[in-house]
């Protein structure tokens, strides 16, 4: 039994750089057609230069994987009109984070209102906005559904502006795309399968510790039903995030799953379960290139149903799983 | 500036076996006078013999610290009258763990019904029953919560057995106490001081995930508010429990936060910065030894306040708070 996916994407990576850029973005080429690579470098991306020389990175690691579309993004600062007029054609969107909400966002924005002026623009220049939807500060279960108000003052505030709200994992997020035709959201696979009980509810699972944090059972819910039937404004993004495995197991564990490699293969599996295959295509593509209007060399993948066990690390990385068999396998074309 | 407590009490300790009870008992009985201590040993403690040599393990280590009043427990199991009548005297309570629920509870209660002729004896024989109450398989930030019921039925059906609840780790279980005369309940230190922000909020910190695991700042609120007033049926129960630094840093990471050695040096600051150090005698000792009708020797230990720097390891032991730097010290007699 096989299963092709054409042109699969995943609209939100992180590849890091260097080594750890060499180790992951292959991974991520052997299956997935491109890829939104988020900006949180030290220093974050914010020109045009930086984005260029990132691409060609990637492009360079990826290369025995062609074709592989990196498709970029900046990090969200006050831009002016021409900045984001010299910007425009080398991005897919730009990343706001607030500040302090996930690795490498110590530089994020503080104020909503210090970013009026440039959200405006990019409503005007068609630039997505793709955030980090979660109240600093705020109690770790309640920071994504503290942050929809926001969400829906700017939905309201730039109803042009295509805003992403990237990784969400409560069921007010998926209520919220509904409201509004301008906010749209990817999901992970994680948020697809776990739970705070995975992470915290037997021993704690460093490997499955990520942020945003794993909800209540009504939000996997929620979101699992969203992606099974495809919603049209749904999109799936890893939010692939390596660490080494030092750092995820050390005291004070880093924030980030690490699942780009078995992604795919994990997502048939899980619609093929739920007799939801068919809405695989949208979930992981479709969906994407309409929303976001990417035009993309077209590309396919295919899987078949033969057991596959997830590797213990991929280099110093433990990925999402490790160990587990899976019941979908790549053909390696 | 110094402060003086008498005959100090730890309601609920883990002393573990061997070379961790050599190790951690002389931690505990350097400050505290006497300590409730757990019977999930493997096996777990449930005859007269088992519970006498254990407690002649626990005196053996703790003689440079006499005196030190080991207040001994069994695992809850059926049991008839008669081996009530033989245990009764050498026991301060028995506890009951849901089947599950913590480490070495695989071995506890599946079904309340079969514990309904030993609680009335135990009703009878006036011998306290110690519950850690979640309700096993739900999801870990409601598993107190919907183990309330269960505690009122208890509360209902044997009106005159003290039943206390373990480790209380939320606002429900602090209101319960109010609602039913033979309701008790022990606090830890930790569940005084963190919430689940604290555990997985920023990085993941294992040495600070227990079970039950911290709950929401609500929840920490009523806790600290019922301990700073020493409600008359809350005692301070610290539930440390000594892991092995390795077990609680490598993937997969046992539940388990080891305070004993600093509990009362760690109150003693959190009760001053409070203005409540006239409620700690209560808390930790003069309500256990009414409501538990303990007699112990009197035995006094003071503080001064003079910083002190939380050792980093306790031998192969990682504390509370290692590190830190608390006002208050042992003054030692």
């Amino acid at each position: 039994m096989t299963f092709t996916l054409n042109t699969p994407l995943d609209m939100h990576l992180h590849l890091r750089q260097g080594d750890m850029l060499k180790l992951v973005a292959p991974l991520s080429a052997q299956t997935f057609s491109g890829a939104v690579v988020m900006p949180n470098l030290v220093p974050p991306l914010s020109t045009r230069e930086q984005v260029l020389a990132y691409k060609n990175e990637i492009l360079e690691a990826t290369q025995a994987h062609e074709p592989f579309t990196p498709l970029m993004t900046v990090f969200f600062k006050p831009y002016n009109r021409e900045e984001l007029m010299v910007l425009k054609d080398s991005i897919t969107g730009i990343k706001l984070y607030p500040q302090g909400a996930t690795t490498n966002s110590e530089g994020g924005l503080k104020d909503l209102q210090d970013a009026e002026q440039t959200l405006k623009y990019m409503e005007e220049l068609k630039i997505p906005l793709m955030v980090h939807g979660e109240e600093a500060g705020a109690f770790v279960m309640d920071r994504e559904k503290l942050f929809m108000p926001i969400f829906e003052s700017l939905a309201q505030k730039y109803p042009k502006l295509m805003i992403i709200m990237e990784h969400i994992t409560t069921a007010s997020a998926v209520e919220l795309l509904d409201k509004y035709d301008n906010l749209y959201a990817t999901v992970t696979l994680q948020h697809l399968l776990i739970t705070l009980d995975d992470v915290a509810g037997g021993l704690l699972s460093p490997h499955l510790f990520c942020k945003p944090i794993a909800k209540r059972p009504e939000d996997r819910e929620a979101l699992l039903g969203a992606a099974l039937r495809a919603h049209p404004k749904l999109s799936f993004g890893s939010d692939s995030a390596p660490h080494p495995k030092h750092a995820k197991e050390c005291c004070g564990c880093a924030a980030g799953v690490f699942s780009a490699p078995i992604a795919l293969q994990r997502l048939v599996q899980l619609f093929d379960e739920h007799d939801a295959l068919h809405h695989l295509q949208a979930f992981v593509s479709d969906n994407a290139i309409k929303n976001y209007k990417l035009d993309l060399p077209s590309h396919s993948v295919s899987f078949e149903k033969v057991p596959f066990s997830i590797p213990a690390q991929y280099g110093e990385v433990v990925p999402f799983e490790a160990g587990k068999e899976l019941s979908w396998t790549v053909i390696e074309s």
